[in-house]
């Protein structure tokens, strides 16, 4: 592949593409992404992170540029499993009608191939690409230990534009400015097995377990706000495992999972469902995993660029929207103002992922145009 | 083995564990019982009735008599497995310091010796055996068969005594007049799959099945009355079966058991709950199977003759019961009055199940007494 290829935002596209990365990606994938960086002028800097059962995740830091405002693009190379059913191979990248077929068309190796398209050979700031094996997956090795590299190096970002397909019927109708946290809750019930004829002698833990679960079900957790809609739980497993009709069960389990906005925090949930479950049933265990805290961007000069820049572009102002699933923008928020733009999300995760060449150009030019307004204003 | 051993209690006994007769038993144990019962001038009638799953199942009708009070023994000649970890083999019948060890020993081969052990040679009515290949079981192609045979017979007893174990402490401390009904109830609550942080495009299952779980758990079906405890519900299962975290589920279920006294039906309370439940989840579905009906026989002139018996050879006065689980008293409560007395149940279904050479000896003369009674006072 020559130099000049790797500039253009399709061949880019479907080299990565061409690259089977499914999470956590290393090696191929990764060497594509080098290889179209250092002719711009980028220091790369991959390493690999962690060990089993999350790791080992390979990362990959480039950076071009030590003045001015510190610009970055962030996103991840790894892909979900492609799954039977396609209509060309998923790995093969090909373009049908101009559109660009193959798993990660859009989440999210297009829009990193638009990142490189829209570099220009020079600029009057930092530019930097932040970019994981393993956004996917567990995500423990990923963007978070490419943040703790970036402090250990001193490097910190001034802005960061994440590439995940914001887009839903036309390119840059919405970007996200937000997204709500997420943390799932495991209550398990102890109880004393026993013979259903006989209730006095055991101790049948579904009774807590169910009044505990209407009582959270119950539960207003918030109104939302101007940002963000209400906060959410859903019950999403009941575990008791009992084939015996003529036995009380002695074990009873649930899994929640609370999608929140920022008005709440994933540690004060588990605290406030541990205390509940702890009033029905005093020896039921709880555990919490917070898989990200609640971030917004509040609208301001960042997303007002990002819509210029995409209404100059494709003639549409963008929504600014916060629903939706976590990103890694959940960890880069910590470091500086984060927006996330890509392409049209309609076939990710699904059979016969595309996206059409025309919407790679157009974000290349929206990106770069970006860019370029940054570091004009200096923001 | 010569008639005059089987007559003795302890011998009838000995030879009827050591025929393997996990439910459903055939053969074997039904030939003793027949070699046993056939010099004591029964009339023999063993058939084969049901077909898979539920059986084919051995059962014995025996009669002898045809005039007078016709009093009933009724009981069951198969026993749950033994499971491993026995002392002595679960069928070698093994005596050791006036314990007869084996599975069977107290449910209820003992009681079936000693109903034969019992039988004089002559008496003033008609006495018959109700003896099934299938009470552990499922119980379709048992006793209710035996029934079916008696009518199509015109055969009805006036009396009946099932041996099943209802001494507790010592022999003759219970009997049981009656049993609780038993219902299972399954629930099953369709939703719509989707992912959590989408709750708007899918339907949570779970909610509405944990509101009629909880409204179901409150559910007070009565106070119960002078004979028996309060019905009891038990949510017995719940199943949901997602195991991803981000997946609102497209299913959840739940089991129901109750035991319920005589002041309620099996199918109104499988009709109550089908209603309680689709108030919360109109496109539920509600199956019920009722597996046995409340039944009572009043307190009176059998159990007081039963209780004097008990009384004469023991000193006890028994307790008139109605606890536990079901049994096929169920059944035979429709063709007359029904009384349960036999052996002590600690070791029922349990590990080294034993019976008492003596209680055996005691149980024999008790049956004979109340025999002889039923008798004299033409009941």
């Amino acid at each position: 592949m020559s130099e000049t290829n790797l500039h253009d935002v399709a061949v880019l596209a479907k080299a990565l593409i061409t690259c089977d990365s499914v999470t956590p990606a290393r090696g191929a994938v990764f060497d594509v992404l080098e290889a179209a960086l250092l002719p711009l002028g980028f220091a790369v800097d991959r390493f690999v992170s962690g060990e089993a059962p999350d790791g080992p995740v390979e990362n990959l830091l480039a950076i071009r540029g030590t003045h001015g405002p510190h610009f970055a693009f962030a996103g991840h190379l790894d892909v979900v499993p492609p799954g039977p059913g396609w209509t060309s191979d998923a790995f093969a990248a090909e373009e049908r009608d101009g559109l660009l077929y193959g798993r990660g068309a859009v989440d999210m190796k297009g829009a990193i191939a638009a990142f490189v398209a829209a570099i220009p050979a020079q600029s009057d700031g930092t530019i930097s690409l932040i970019i994981t094996g393993d956004e996917e997956g567990p995500a423990t090795y990923g963007t978070p230990a490419i943040i703790a590299r970036m402090a250990t190096r001193g490097i910190k970002p001034d802005l960061c534009l994440v590439g995940e397909p914001t887009s839903t019927a036309r390119l840059g109708d919405v970007i996200k400015i937000g997204r709500r946290g997420s943390v799932n809750i495991w209550i398990d019930v102890p109880g004393k097995q026993g013979h259903v004829a006989y209730p006095h002698l055991a101790h049948n833990p579904i009774p807590p377990l169910v009044a505990m679960l209407a009582e959270i079900e119950a539960l207003v957790l918030d109104e939302g706000n101007a940002w963000f809609q209400p906060s959410n739980i859903e019950i999403t497993d009941i575990t008791v495992g009992n084939p015996a009709t003529n036995v009380i069960p002695g074990h009873a389990a649930a899994r929640l999972s609370i999608r929140f906005n920022d008005l709440q925090s994933g540690a004060a949930l588990a605290d406030r469902i541990d205390a509940l479950a702890k009033r029905h049933a005093p020896d039921a265990t709880v555990i919490a995993r917070v898989s990200g805290e609640a971030f917004l961007t509040p609208p301001g000069a960042f997303s007002t660029l990002i819509g210029d820049a995409i209404e100059a572009r494709t003639g549409l102002r963008p929504e600014l929207s916060t629903t939706g699933g976590t990103s890694d923008a959940r960890f880069l928020s910590r470091l500086c103002p984060v927006v996330e733009f890509g392409l049209l999300n309609a076939t990710m995760h699904k059979l016969d992922e595309a996206v059409a060449i025309s919407d790679l150009e157009a974000l290349r030019d929206v990106y770069a145009d970006i860019l370029a307004r940054a570091f004009a204003e200096q923001l």
